[in-house]
């Protein structure tokens, strides 16, 4: 294999893969990258196993030459020196050269790497997935949808399927729900889809959160393939492969409450300010609780206390607040999460007694919902 | 005590302070900053009994009022809580009010805190310190001197003394030396001074990264004052203490080369992206060496091999080789730390064989130099 190749596009790609590269795997092959140069460009991959992750560089682009391929071929080059050297060499063309026995050699200008490189014919291959049923979402609502779910995930591993967000596809629409089961997220959109093919999967939450840092904002669609064990997301230059995790997703329609005995509307940015407040003496305390009481004329109350250290008690001036009154306690960092997940200027949040879930809603928007369990302190 | 202030003024001040605040302390109080109020404004005061910082707010500035001081007194305030509470109040106005017991409430807009203090009179005095002998030097001399040699101080406890920087004052010159046995940065300056003192202390180098961190860029004039265990530096608003080291610094003058068997003219830039790229296998292998050899025409050839890895070999144009012919071994980390310290474009490098200590100084300047051993490996 030899070719030589724009820096900045080979620097790109590396980087891209390498989101899937991990330090710790058992399988030592899969600690480097993987390079395949064909006639039409090369291919860059990186895989833990769970996530595979695979770069195309086209021979040219928009009429302007990025890669010359001078013999095709492919090699595994060890990660963290490959990507370090690529982003390190002087000059803007990079020339890679693999001799006997793997042995390749990168120049740029007057350095010249020689890097002991594996057969690629060692490396695992990716899994084969069939593209007839497929669907289709922008990149920039894909990353919102990741955004907003994901950070509910579970981070322990007592019941597996909860560390990943239930991807559920009826007809047109889309629904992401994650839960730790203190706390849930849902995200619904339209998707552009030519049949009407239902699925009901759970992609883990580590796999979105790596693919998500990949996307850009750009409205571009990205193709999206479910199979019975895999997920693969397609955009212009890249593959994204991740396992589905196994197990059924717990049925969380019936989390969500229907009625509601208090209705609080409210600013976000000063309510998420307030309790962000009095998180800062509740993270003493055990499980970073602050209590929201309802007040006359509007007033929500957000206090919380640290006999050690002190307390906070702060009035908040909602838009408005209807049926019973209210004190109900809560994580503030839960909270905050929801908060930060939420678009828009203004929430409503649904209270259904200070024991039962509420839910937390954007005034414009009724796609998206996040629902908190209180903790009970009365 | 009870006073009205401006937060921005409270928040730069607490994070002054904080940089002498430990959470590791074994003497509580000192988890704690001191307020204390009197008809001229607010000082703060952190320490962790090595370090401590004294900020003063003055009641005004060019005519704005700073603070409003209701009720001269004091209190101690834990660090962490106050400063990051501070930090998040909601208005531009804060009050700080002490009320019986030290508990001291904390208000701004609708946001009321209330925080268990401790009682001002059980925190440590700061050192008392004579101020007939001291002399100046600007802000931002003072802090490029000190980052011109503190990287070089040791990290290891084996010879206390070389944590420290040396600093010699004798008549109007100020030097700086830092080493850790296997490299050595220098700095001479001009102080101003209106005695001839002579001294010759260890000043901790966490003081003085500490102290450099608080510095601006500014040509202020800052007052240093020496005694027989403390060193204090004097900004417009600021005072910072730290004690000195015990001990008799090494003398290190014999330690650099007064000739030279080979001279090496070198652009910094490249020689320092050369030495980076080229460590980037030489971390792998033992000590991190990278080698340096003179070639024909003024060429100089910088390599390194991780036989696992791989090699690189690179060269690099001088502007000019002297003297005799020179293959040399070094640790890149000490020679990326040298070249970065350095200003200016070029370095001079004299080197006296293979086996002995070299020196790096700029073109331009002759106050500053680097020396690094090399490694034996030929």
């Amino acid at each position: 294999m030899k070719f030589i190749i724009q820096k900045d596009y080979l620097v790109q790609s590396v980087q891209d893969v390498m989101k899937a590269v991990s330090s710790r795997t058992t399988i030592p092959i899969l600690t480097g990258i993987k390079i395949v140069a064909t006639e039409e460009g090369v291919t860059l991959t990186g895989s833990d196993s769970d996530i595979s992750i695979e770069s195309f560089i086209p021979n040219e682009e928009e009429g302007k030459e990025i890669v010359d391929i001078q013999k095709p071929g492919s090699v595994v080059l060890p990660a963290r020196f490959f990507s370090e050297i690529v982003k390190k060499l002087p000059k803007d063309i990079v020339e890679l050269d693999v001799q006997s026995n793997f042995l390749t050699i990168i120049r740029s200008g007057k350095a010249e790497f020689n890097l002991n490189g594996l057969d690629a014919e060692e490396y695992p291959h990716l899994p084969q997935i069939e593209e007839n049923n497929m669907f289709r979402l922008p990149t920039d609502l894909l990353k919102n949808m990741i955004r907003q779910t994901v950070f509910a995930v579970s981070t322990s591993e007592t019941r597996p399927i909860l560390t990943g967000v239930n991807w559920k596809v009826d007809g047109k629409e889309l629904t992401c729900i994650a839960t730790d089961s203190h706390r849930l997220a849902l995200r619904k959109a339209t998707i552009e889809t030519g049949n009407e093919a239902t699925y009901n999967v759970v992609i883990p939450g580590k796999s979105l959160s790596e693919f998500s840092k990949i996307l850009d904002d750009s409205h571009e669609l990205v193709d999206i393939v479910i199979t019975e064990n895999q997920v693969l997301f397609k955009t212009k230059h890249l593959l994204f492969f991740s396992r589905l995790l196994d197990g059924n997703y717990p049925d969380t329609s019936r989390l969500i409450p229907a009625d509601s005995k208090t209705d609080v509307i409210l600013n976000v940015k000063e309510f998420l300010q307030s309790i962000d407040r009095a998180s800062l003496l509740a993270r003493e305390g055990r499980n970073n609780v602050v209590k929201l009481s309802t007040l006359d004329e509007g007033i929500v109350e957000i206090s919380s206390n640290s006999p050690e250290i002190g307390k906070v008690i702060e009035e908040v001036q909602s838009q408005s607040i209807s049926g019973e009154e209210l004190k109900i306690s809560f994580s503030a960092k839960y909270m905050l999460d929801a908060l930060k997940a939420l678009e828009g200027t203004d929430i409503k949040i649904n209270f259904t007694g200070a024991m039962r879930p509420f839910v937390i809603r954007t005034l414009e928007d009724d796609s998206m919902l996040q629902l908190i369990l209180p903790v009970r302190t009365y």
